[in-house]
């Protein structure tokens, strides 16, 4: 199987979730177009309960860390179980962790371009050290924050391919002047009504000057972008804008 | 109503989320050990539609942006009128975007030591910055990625802080050395069987010797920084540990 062989439409995008919480699924993946787009067989998701594949009558899947602490840990034995019972079919592994490299929209167009992914839903304390090399699992983290499992992670990733999908997203919508697709912060947006409680819409927005508005909304992104996210503005490469 | 009315027992952490997708709650705060604790009465989750407050017979909510470009853009006047049936009673209001600032784990712990939160979930391009200047709403990413709405996004956020509140993780769970909470990312974790796959347990951690333990985590947490977040170890105050 190559990794473009769901672009001739015989396979759709495939993510495969192993969880202790597989009820937490489909969640909010089965919403809105992104759910619509699963009906449709844009793209496909399953879920393993890695407690499946606990050995003993209580179905236990953790043990407490070695050396000490508070806490439990994901034996590697049962992930590793639950991990090999999943046909990857060059699908990238990933294992959702506060400790991982941080998303970002350029894996997250990766990830959408590939055949799909399978997702390690860590829960407790977090996963056996060993499973992760040994399985060469991606850590990934959607932020700098913790979370009690990798669910809602897992489920933000997926959202966020499933979107860049072909036909998913109605023609009407833009992918292109979205914030991190141009490196910066996108623009304020505004509809009507022309006057809401005695705010107005900028008036360049209304004037039909095209390259006002671009310079117009250039800017605004420059600034805010600098005001939001200096680590942003420092890696924006500040090329001029050919519209501009 | 106090800030810390919910400590004293009375008044339950209340989140409130306005949304087009109301049906993708609570999602995955519905199972697990959060949901768990919603239905014990720890924490309340409501939603809002936002539909309901479109004026016409359509339902229309959105309309296309002032100064053209693709996609749709909320209406004020209908965000308003949703954000306004919402008692906040000293809730932050948060409006989930790419071009807000990022959540932090310092952000969660403020948000779950407070009564609460109020969280509109943005869809199409994004919401008339109006409204978002007049309702004064603090704009909230949890990554540098792009998502089909703000719904993923609340849920991240909400569980983050669920998990903080009194009584919602187990006593043997570890709040202290966790990612983040430190200034580091966390140590590696092993548990029993001490050989997986030809893999051993590091010896020191089966040492018995506490303090060996503890320099050999501390020493793996810091390189683990300084390998995967150059941001985090330069942000880190390099202090010694006092147990080192």
């Amino acid at each position: 199987m190559s990794e473009t062989s769901h672009m001739d439409g015989t396979k759709p995008w495939h993510a495969t979730v192993l969880s202790l919480y597989p009820d937490a699924f489909p969640g909010v993946l089965g919403a809105s177009i992104i759910g619509g787009a699963e009906k449709s067989g844009l793209w496909q998701l399953d879920t393993v309960d890695i407690r499946d594949f606990s050995t003993n009558r209580h179905r236990t899947v953790d043990g407490p860390p070695a050396g000490g602490g508070a806490g439990l840990v994901l034996k590697p034995d049962i992930a590793a179980k639950a991990i090999d019972s999943v046909v990857l079919a060059d699908r990238p592994l990933l294992y959702m962790t506060p400790r991982g490299r941080p998303l970002t929209q350029n894996r997250v167009r990766e990830l959408a371009a590939g055949p799909g992914l399978v997702c390690f839903c860590g829960r407790f304390e977090g996963l056996d050290e060993r499973v992760i090399e040994s399985r060469n699992m991606e850590e990934i983290s959607i932020g700098d924050f913790v979370l009690a499992g990798g669910e809602v992670a897992a489920q933000a990733m997926i959202e966020a391919c499933v979107r860049l999908l072909p036909g998913v997203l109605g023609s009407a919508e833009s992918l292109d002047e979205e914030s991190f697709e141009t490196g910066l912060l996108e623009y304020p947006l505004y509809t009507k009504p022309r006057e809401f409680e005695g705010r107005e819409i900028p008036a360049v927005l209304t004037s039909g000057d095209h390259g006002a508005v671009d310079r117009w909304r250039r800017a605004q992104m420059e600034e805010i972008t600098k005001a939001r996210r200096p680590d942003l503005w420092a890696a924006y490469p500040h090329k001029k804008d050919p519209k501009a």
